[in-house]
């Protein structure tokens, strides 16, 4: 397929493997690959046709003023400008304090209890680094779909990921009907069959990405208790805590006998629409914060000063402006446009309860037999290649939900493309308006 | 000794320790101890008694307007707000390019021979997970006084650290007389016993914290030499180079054959005196940084994006007001100042030649036999019972060298004490003064 030119970061990538023969040195296996990861490839294939881009989570609406204003303010000060205590700015620790001793019910001590790390990302990474030893074959849950990063961050820390999918239970036909995503289910038996002797953590994100997914408390007893038999630690990924829609999000922390076992990670990034911060932080028991923060120290010392005072100040305004509530019913007027353009381009989904992404069902998208790919798709397998018919085709990209899964599951999401709906109402309406072609698609390949 | 109290810090740490028993998820050994780094150690310490804290090397003067300025206007802009490109924003990565591209004499492309990280710290990392396996035993040769990140990122990436000293070199005696940080030199032959098998990265720090030796074409011939007969990757931690005082910079990686074999570190923390925005890059051919932007999209993603804007705009206005050389000369300034305060105090030191650290030889001090200490000091060995004795007996405080080596060779530096010159001339004259004391002390120990 000639006009399907592989993007510029694909070449680099080849020329690196090609370069790193000869006498030179050789990179480890896990890292030597260095193909695109699937957002960068996504973005570039939307970029290269001008799709409407529904791929990244990240916001193409600005943030409110008084958020950034409260970094630029942070900026004028001299010692905001220089390293912080690999902790964390006293100030940030105190608000970010304030608000889990209310999520969570309980006073949190911000001087041992909490650490500030660079974004959730490092979080994670941190509490497996904290709590994973290499040589051992220690074994770490992760339930499908899985954000992409915890498999390769679970291994960079030495730990094995065993994979347990979430299963549709419902009477509807998923590629015909929508769906809730609490149809979506963990099997507590098949959660449990998936422990073994060499179990240590089990990662829990609710709410969920993809799915959007929040579990309920029943649900989450479930977890825990099989947590508290096997003594597991408990991951949550609670980045999307502060988005549910008509439903209240549980912290599995909150659980009796949870907290002790649970390090709980959340994001000022998705709190407060800055991605690119890249501020975070993991609340738990000292126990499990203090070696949590002696990954962080050694994997980034600490994190941007600047930034971290900036959301020390929008945390403190954010309650006196109601900007947690306001936030809140604006995304789910995000979510509620692109579910209606999907309605009305006859496309089913499942409705997220939380989180800001949408799991669109494709089955009935019928891709012609000699449809040509550029080779980096085609390695990727349909999924990848659905993704990039809809931008191609439709003019809107998503990212393929396999890319969440591991090989023996990557069947159960073939079907589905993920869109972020963290958009303007000027990017939602020009993808409704774009996804109408699907109607006379899926009228044709009927 | 009752007045010394355990910081809080240190409080926290042992009870985690305590908690984490119990049929509790147990921490990683590596990571189970959770004492303070060193840098928290003695900024506590010195915060506690009020000392002039010439410790840790951040600046304790503002960055220049125009940086903040950059920064400033980068976070009103929407899309500077979310996340970056793994390898970096294209402006960034841009000025950055042509930076190296003078620096090393050589047309560096920003699209495959740079990235952007979360700090000179996380490119290191970076570059040590992606050049290291785990369980193979593979060594990494560090260059001592090492700085305290070394070690700790190169067995996190599941390397072995080797260790080879700087001796000094001279007919002059160190305990009392003034000398060179060129005086401190590394035996070529003692470098090249140090490489087995197993040897496959050189970590290399010019100019050097804390010595403040620059390296010489020369000595960086021989140290070059050794890594192409072995095939090893040279690691350049430049994040000092735009620092030297009347002696020029030499980047390895422009002599010949090495261009091959380098990664070349640079920090925007150093560079610009803002080391909280965590901005930091890796140069290279595209064969090893493919590999170090791999790693870096798992350890972090992506560093945050509006500094990488800031410093972007920085850097471009950086050439047009002779900032770099405004800078170096304000540096040689506060250099001299705090070797006059020496001087005159009777303290003999290294003189550095680069980056903004002094090492001060205190060999002459006598602590006295009954001196009480705290026990989280006592544990840590001679040489931070002397930096604690200055923050107690003089007011001022600097970081206990041995930090920088490893168990067998730490007896080279028990007498040293490191201050850091990135301060205000109030904070430097506060010093000086307070440094006279050490006439009396030194008059009445002889
Ligand atoms: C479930 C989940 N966890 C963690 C993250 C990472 O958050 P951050 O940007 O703060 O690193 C994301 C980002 O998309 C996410 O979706
Ligand atoms: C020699 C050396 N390398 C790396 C670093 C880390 O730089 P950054 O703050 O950009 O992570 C430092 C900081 O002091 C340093 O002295």
């Amino acid at each position: 397929m000639s006009s399907a030119t592989v993007p510029a970061g694909e070449r680099a990538a080849a020329a690196a493997t090609a370069g790193s023969s000869g006498g030179l040195p050789k990179p480890s296996p896990l890292y030597a690959a260095a193909g695109l990861d699937v957002w960068t490839m996504m973005n570039q294939a939307a970029a290269s046709v001008g799709a409407v881009n529904l791929g990244q989570g990240y916001m193409s609406f600005p943030p409110k003023d008084f958020i950034t204003r409260a970094a630029q303010e942070a900026l004028a000060e001299n010692s905001h400008n220089q390293y912080a205590p690999p902790r964390g700015r006293p100030g940030l620790l105190e608000q970010v304090g304030a608000r889990f001793s209310r999520l969570l019910g309980r006073d949190i001590d911000p001087g041992s209890e909490l650490s500030v790390h660079a974004g959730a990302n490092e979080a994670l990474l941190s509490a497996f680094t904290a709590f994973l030893e290499h040589g051992k074959g220690e074994e770490v849950i992760l339930i499908e779909p899985a954000f992409d990063q915890y498999t390769p961050n679970v291994i960079m820390a030495g730990g094995r990921p065993v994979y347990v999918p979430l299963r549709v239970r419902t009477t509807k036909d998923p590629a015909r009907e929508v769906v809730s995503s609490s149809d979506w289910k963990l099997d507590p038996a098949e959660l449990e069959a998936a422990v073994s002797s060499k179990t240590r953590i089990l990662v829990l994100n609710t709410p969920h990405n993809p799915v959007g997914k929040v579990f309920t408390r029943e649900e989450l007893e479930e977890i825990g208790a099989v947590a508290q038999r096997h003594n597991l630690l408990v991951i949550a990924d609670e980045v999307y805590e502060h988005l549910t829609y008509g439903i209240e999000h549980v912290s599995i922390a909150t659980l009796p006998g949870m907290w002790e076992r649970t390090i709980t990670v959340g994001s000022a990034g998705k709190l407060f629409g800055v991605t690119g911060w890249r501020v975070g932080w993991a609340v738990g028991p000292a126990s499990l914060i203090a070696p949590t923060l002696s990954a962080h120290t050694r994997i980034v010392f600490t994190t941007n000063t600047p930034l971290q005072e900036g959301i020390a100040s929008a945390l403190c305004l954010a309650h006196d402006n109601d900007f947690f509530n306001v936030q809140r019913s604006e995304y789910e007027r995000r979510r509620n446009r692109l579910m209606a353009a999907l309605d009305d381009a006859g496309l089913p989904y499942v409705v997220p309860d939380g989180a800001y992404y949408l799991l669109a069902n494709a089955a009935s998208i019928k891709i012609p037999k000699d449809y040509e790919f550029p080779s980096y798709i085609e390695a990727r397998g349909y999924n990848f290649k659905l993704a990039y018919f809809f931008i191609k085709e439709f003019g809107v990209s998503g990212i393929p939900p396999t890319e969440f899964y591991s090989d023996a599951h990557k069947a159960l999401a073939v079907d589905y493309i993920r869109f972020a709906f963290c958009k303007t109402d000027e990017v939602l309406e020009e993808a409704a308006r774009r996804l109408q072609k699907l109607k006379t698609h899926l009228q044709c390949s009927d």
